[in-house]
């Protein structure tokens, strides 16, 4: 699945009172297949979290600290993808998606986002035109660029989750 | 496409660390298509939050505050799904997911949850078995109730967002 490299930027947030969803985007992130993730300075403790799952349920995906993002979105060699919900819809892009032919660079702001974002994207993505979450943005890109394939990817961890009918089973390498 | 009922059952959670979690839970219920969201008590203020933007953005979604949530999941006539990295694969059930031939209740946990959930309800869904986000989840599972069709509806509110490739286009009623 991984023929192109995916990673996420997510745009500076209000210190303090974002750390949660930006774990959330990170973990989502993760779990749905992208290589990396890039944040801001403020997010070391955002970063340790990320990790520390990563150690313990496997994957190679990596957290970058960057506050240059003007500089990681001026040097992407491959599609920017902007989520914002003043963008085209999503349903118009699912072929291009599909095909995967370049890397890919997904840009999440918070809730003020730089007009210099919407020009420095290739292409301003809704998934839907309401005000919702980044989180749930993010996943249902991903979920088209990779075609629904990614909610069975294995991860090889140390820690492994046997899906249950009822109740909990986790197995440990 | 509301051919059945959706509910969204927000299980209690950690006052104060997860009420924005909660509201992107609440939002992405929303502009995702379910019809309601049942929180708790400590959730009054998320309750306003979503209202806001209901009255802005259009559509008839409630906010019902109950801590009753064990009655919610009894009385339910219809389908109850539990999201849980524990579960069975959503990918299993896509097929039944797209017939959409009974209401639908779904509950989605904080960190610990009770062993009486898992119990109550009817099955038990993990999309991903990884750790990530309940926000996410619901979306996933939201977009595959709605086979991606709930991308694309619209609320007929005072805003409506017109998709633009670059910048923000909005007009108001």
């Amino acid at each position: 699945m991984k023929d192109i490299k995916v990673k996420v930027l997510r745009l500076g947030h209000r210190p303090g009172r974002d750390k949660r969803l930006t774990t959330h985007v990170g973990l989502v992130a993760r779990a749905f297949g992208a290589d990396e993730i890039s944040l801001s300075k403020d997010d070391e403790k955002v970063k340790e979290s990320i990790i520390d799952v990563t150690k313990r349920f496997g994957g190679n995906f990596k957290v970058e600290i960057n506050d240059e993002w003007k500089q990681t979105m001026k040097n992407w060699k491959g599609d920017i993808y902007h989520l914002t919900m003043y963008g085209e819809k999503i349903s118009s892009y699912e072929e291009k998606l599909k095909k995967r032919d370049k890397d890919v660079l997904i840009v999440l702001g918070a809730e003020k986002v730089p007009r210099i974002v919407y020009d420095l994207a290739d292409y301003n993505i809704s998934v839907t035109n309401q005000p919702h979450s980044e989180v749930a943005a993010l996943a249902i890109f991903l979920d088209r660029l990779f075609d629904g394939k990614e909610l069975n990817l294995d991860f090889d961890g140390e820690i492994k989750v046997i899906p249950q009918a009822e109740g909990k089973y986790i197995e440990k390498n």
